[in-house]
């Protein structure tokens, strides 16, 4: 029998117990013992409920007993976490969490930590909710170089976006009717201003790429201008808009960024819709493989931090390999990254399009016969600079997207 | 510095020492020291090849050499793989293998020999190719009980159900093609037959349910009976028509079966197209994930080898967990599996259709305007044995495949 004690009796933290409890068998049987959830920490009471026997308030009561081997960190947020987290470390304690906040600010050290006490820090769940992605990073993509590596990472923003290009919604209606349907926050901006999926792909990349990628250095462009008329012309293009988070690794430089980027259905991420996540990783030997499934949610999230646990468990004396250093990996400047762009311009095309070829070259006109007033084009591949330069030439520019 | 031992240079083996050579600095990073290929093993001659170096034709040379740790078998075949594999366990070396038929023969014995020395045996190359699946199963789907997995695990099948779909081709030419592309083997029946799939789900099934399942024991049909007309009626109906390994527990009964399935978009296999492989867990936690790739192929099946002979490098005294026993798990006769049934009908539909509805009950009947002499209809779910009855009873069935 191995003890452990969960923090957090939150969402996930009640999913975690549920899923143990439900499928003690067989997850049991996985750890190669029994698992006893010892304590369960949070601040609240919750009468009635089981968890109340082994409720505790005072996380030291689970730091100072030895028995408790293996913890499992839920709660979210950088404090009291990071505390927890590192001085159950320090004191020879293999820690699981869900919490990307934390992985993303204090993953290498966290891992340095676990390495000298020769235990294990685990973040499965902290990307992709219940999508095997960290694992296989880890331990399955370890024979190709990763010339990228891009994710839909973010359930509630794609949520968004695959209503609103099926369903021809605005983006204001379908915000509402998601935070209705609690699939997006009160305050949604972590989700629609790509905060959450910045995290993600920032401990994403660190792992491809071995080295520390800080999240505050990753050009963020979130999804709250992207119009119902955009997809109209996506549709158009036999395109969709999707949220990536992606991290390239170009002549020897790492590019990474999270904005809505247009895709066509030769992209594996292309039919990736609702609520579901997925991760492409292009390597230089396999090719693309992609890892889909569902990103969030109390079930599938908590099913991938039980994987984890028992992970650690299998693993109690054995730090298991993870190539993530404190060095930090140097991001070259947003702006010299090359995509194509796609452009709506308000006004008369007869009157700007001499101007915009002139700017711009070789550019793709795209005309909707119901839109009177605007049209739009696609550029060559350009820099971000190039294309900052050409469009401080062009008045009346709507809107641009990045095209792939 | 640690050596190793690949057997066979042909198509994957040849990757396998390009991997290597090709991504060396990441590959001897991820395991922690340098790898050596001291020997590869070959009936052959090599003249001008670099690996003429270390070509051995005799295998008591590689099995002897005290400094090989780990063995790459990617000769293929039962014997001499069989014999080569067993007896290199017995002498404390790790295996790494790409060969399906092995692994779904022998599998669980090679395991527990494996682990009698504390010594490894790994196959992530046997089944997707170089997708991550057998690994993930193994280390990260451990919370969930399996309701099914379902996996798209044969490309040159699914190239031509693809262009047979999308370009309304019949199977002999699109067959013909994939032949003159290299896609297909001049003698196409293990693939198109279904046996290539058979023993791919029948390692996937056994690594999700823990016990040992035949191979043979499997329900096996092909794509050889599926023809361009089928494919106007899917089309017809939103759907397409993919050749599915499928292992499914269902009210403490499993069933596993190699066949044709009609489904639509909703099933995320839907749009797997081409030489893509993918496999689809349902977990009754995580609920479905899918693993998407590269099925065959020398590099990315290499980059499989290679992720594999790292593992076995990093766990180089410790016997990594696999739940895969002798046991047998006992398949649920196929007679009482159930499904929903398209059957194509020849004749005049106000004929046939009282007598039609009286043996299957509430048919959805589809007519195409273009074909006179036929119709179809799709069925309830009822068992493969209420189907067997109720079509002997019908005269002029061209064809029936499974829906789902």
């Amino acid at each position: 029998m191995i003890n452990i004690a969960v923090l957090g009796y939150g969402t996930v933290g009640s999913g975690v117990v549920e899923v143990i409890n439900t499928n003690k068998a067989i997850v049991n049987k996985n750890a190669g013992q029994k698992i006893n959830i010892k304590y369960v920490l949070d601040l609240r009471e919750f009468p009635g409920d089981p968890v109340m026997d082994i409720l505790v308030h005072d996380y030291d009561v689970i730091l100072n007993d030895p028995e408790v081997e293996v913890i499992a960190e839920v709660m979210g947020g950088i404090e009291p976490a990071y505390t927890f987290v590192k001085s159950a470390l320090e004191k020879g304690k293999s820690v699981c969490t869900s919490n990307k906040e934390l992985v993303a600010a204090h993953g290498p050290e966290l891992l340095r930590i676990a390495k000298e006490h020769n235990r294990n820090f685990m973040f499965e769940a902290s990307v992709g909710g219940g999508i095997p992605i960290i694992r296989p990073l880890n331990q399955s993509v370890t024979a190709d170089d990763v010339k990228s590596i891009t994710g839909i990472l973010n359930g509630t923003t794609n949520y968004i976006l695959t209503k609103m290009s099926k369903q021809g919604l605005d983006f204001d209606t379908v915000l509402k009717e998601a935070q209705a349907l609690g699939y997006a926050e009160r305050n949604p901006s972590a989700d629609v201003d790509g905060f959450d999926a910045c995290r993600k792909i920032a401990i994403l990349s660190s792992l491809a790429y071995g080295k520390n990628v800080n999240y505050e250095d990753i050009y963020t462009e979130g999804i709250t201008k992207i119009s119902d008329i955009d997809f109209k012309y996506a549709n158009k293009l036999g395109r969709s808009i999707k949220l990536f988070g992606k991290a390239e690794k170009k002549d020897g430089n790492f590019y990474v960024f999270v904005a809505p980027v247009m895709i066509d259905e030769n992209n594996a991420l292309y039919s990736v819709n609702g609520v579901f996540n997925a991760i492409l990783v292009d390597g230089n030997v396999v090719g693309n493989i992609m890892f889909y499934g569902s990103g969030a949610g109390k079930l599938p999230t908590a099913s991938a931090v039980v994987s984890d646990i028992i992970a650690a468990i299998r693993n109690l004396n054995t730090n298991v390999a993870v190539e993530w250093t404190e060095e930090k990996l140097e991001i070259a400047d947003f702006s010299t990254s090359k995509k194509r762009f796609f452009v709506r311009v308000s006004g008369n095309i007869d009157e700007k399009l001499a101007k915009i070829n002139k700017v711009f070259r070789n550019v793709l006109v795209i005309k909707l016969e119901e839109l009177d007033d605007e049209f739009a084009f696609m550029t060559d591949v350009i820099s971000e600079q190039k294309y900052e330069e050409a469009a401080s030439q062009i008045d009346g520019i709507i809107t641009r997207i990045r095209v792939e």
